[in-house]
């Protein structure tokens, strides 16, 4: 491998090869359980979040482990995200070789081919990084420094989720300090994640709570302000909070994904978007109103909310690892091998089991969009960042 | 594509090309997460599950859903295994492309694509497939029919699990005579799992439970027999209530499969076995003694039993996509960029998160098998089976 671009290049080739051959099909022969996206619902849902940001302070930045496909991301860059975020460091260099050039890896990059793969890739991409950890901030510093390359920083700051992120504006403060003193690392404001008001039902109280979490991440911003450290930035919100975040004017950059697929759990938190992703079944069995579909816990994700059928309102008795069990009635009249579309319970696990994404215009394929990266593994980015 | 078994080739080329530079390393440097085998405790498992079917009816046909790896399913056969049980068409073809040659796809194929490739298979590997529809068996009759191929059928009988099976002895009945009668299907007996009882934590309850179970199978199978009907075998168990099933002289085939790994699902269900199967993960945030690790439901199978750490008492707090967060105390020392090790909460859901698995003797890696076919899709073997 010469180009550091290679695994992306050949993911591409790849999917190409093996799901090409149903470009153009119907969906109604499409091997299952398959991942198919509503193209036009996708579009919408891109249009429908940037207008609703429009006039507001926040930018869109999203989320882009929802989907794990540089496809759609450009979409979205197209549309007017300034950039997008994602989890992993392989996971940006896809982005980056998918020529997305402006990527916050929105977690903790410690274990020493992270930060080595990080000092690579920004060479090749406006990277922003989170910290939360002296050591780790020096251990940046040193790989850009060798690296020759650079790479903007926020200080992760926790806003009640108990996670990642500093436990006190003071302990923030030191950290920024450090990172505006570190060559390669240039500071530019705070990140934080309200996740825990992800999972309040209650919109009031989760309005309560996540304006709660804004107000401590941008006081911690103006703290670092008031001591003359440069700080711009204040990244933070999901698809869960983005009526809340979005709209604060202390917000610079909204985190949303989500949006751009729809799941019964985000469905069930906020309004206005369309479910554009489903897995598409097969009926394999049906004896009396029981009805087994051939997707299970390894084709979509149960997470917070069991799947639930698109069009009908039957609740799944249960999933397995290759089954969904459903009790219908009467009325329900698919039988063996008629299709069943599902709508996840949580797209981030559901796209993470799948090769392919099937792109659909009026179903019939018009694309395969590969995932990519999956796994947790390099995927080959080890490799061709230290090369390349 | 000339070869049908291109698509388990080029797997096996690419994950050699992709991680084959990690063997020989110490497990200290692999990237995290990581899926690691401990190949001794592995093959001690192998024997462990020999030993106790040693004298018994049952003879072991593992299932493979477990570990999608037709490397450790080589081993499962060298080491006395009839053969194997998978549950798809596409996991059959892996298996058989890697010389595996006596294949229970135990799970009803229905689609026309599944149906014909099961039949082009068939040309190259002794499949036995399970029914419970009348209209499948005609489909299945049909494409063995036009290819010249035959398969063994086993009717496929609901134990109590409520899922795929035909309802009643009469059902099952019919659908033998149907098998018996259709060209290119041979009838061989009977397929059940007892699959509510492995979510039975009392073991005498578990014990009474599975005994009904096979009962009524048996009895189904005895059915058979006395309307002149061939039907010699009885498929059904799994790690759950091996020494139960495996144990009862009316059962032939034993389709225990997580014996190989372990998980804490299992752990909790029967004693014996080793836990061969870890998640390797890097400390990336510690704070105070919450520790934050970098595996979550994109890397391990939570289903059933939230992951523990090896060697540790500790509970995880909860698993987020990407972060597992312990509370532990003081007598934890682990800080950020130390490795700990998760025992998978259920193997099969984690196994079928990765792309890799990285044997590993004495903490040092000395092989990397592909975990194959991941995702639901058909990996190319849709196509390579209808060319070979």
């Amino acid at each position: 491998m010469s180009d550091w671009r290679e695994p992306w290049l050949r993911a591409r080739e790849r999917i190409a090869d093996l799901y090409g051959r149903h470009v153009g099909e119907s969906i109604d022969v499409l091997p299952t359980p398959a991942l198919v996206v509503d193209v036009d619902a996708l579009q919408r849902n891109i249009a429908t979040m940037m207008a609703a940001l429009d006039g507001q302070t926040a930018r869109l930045r999203p989320h882009t482990k929802v989907q794990k496909s540089p496809d759609i991301a450009l979409m979205q860059v197209y549309a007017g995200a300034i950039g997008v975020t994602v989890a992993s460091v392989w996971e940006a260099a896809a982005m980056a070789a998918a020529d997305v050039g402006d990527i916050l890896i929105a977690n903790e990059l410690v274990p020493p081919d992270r930060v080595a793969a990080a000092a690579a890739l920004a060479a090749h991409a406006r990277l922003t990084l989170a910290v939360d950890d002296a050591r780790n901030i020096d251990a940046l510093s040193a790989a850009m420094t060798s690296r020759g390359t650079e790479a903007d920083v926020l200080v992760d700051v926790d806003v009640g989720m108990g996670r990642c992120g500093a436990r006190s504006p003071e302990e923030a403060l030191r950290l920024a300090a450090q990172v505006q003193a570190a060559p390669g690392l240039r500071l530019r404001g705070v990140m934080a994640y309200e996740g825990h008001c992800m999972l309040e039902p209650d919109p009031e109280r989760r309005t309560r709570l996540a304006g709660r979490a804004m107000d401590h991440a941008a006081s911690v911003k103006e703290l670092f302000r008031a001591e003359g450290l440069p700080a711009d930035t204040l990244s933070m919100g999901g698809t869960g909070t983005y009526n809340i975040t979005g709209r604060n004017p202390q917000v610079t950059e909204l985190q949303a994904g989500s949006y751009v697929f729809m799941d019964a759990f985000h469905g069930n938190l906020v309004p206005g978007f369309e479910v554009s992703l489903t897995v598409l079944t097969s009926v394999i069995a049906r004896h009396g109103d029981t009805v087994i579909l051939d997707a299970g816990r390894k084709s979509i994700g149960i997470d917070f909310v069991l799947p639930p059928m698109l069009g009908h309102d039957y609740v799944a008795r249960y999933y397995a690892e290759e089954h969904a069990l459903f009790d219908t009635d009467d009325r329900f009249r698919a039988d063996i091998g008629d299709r069943v579309r599902l709508v996840s319970g949580y797209a981030p696990t559901t796209v993470n089991l799948h090769d392919v994404l099937f792109a659909v215009r009026d179903d019939q394929v018009v694309d395969v969009w590969p995932v990519f990266p999956r796994g947790p593994g390099h995927s080959g980015f080890l490799t061709s960042l230290e090369r390349g």
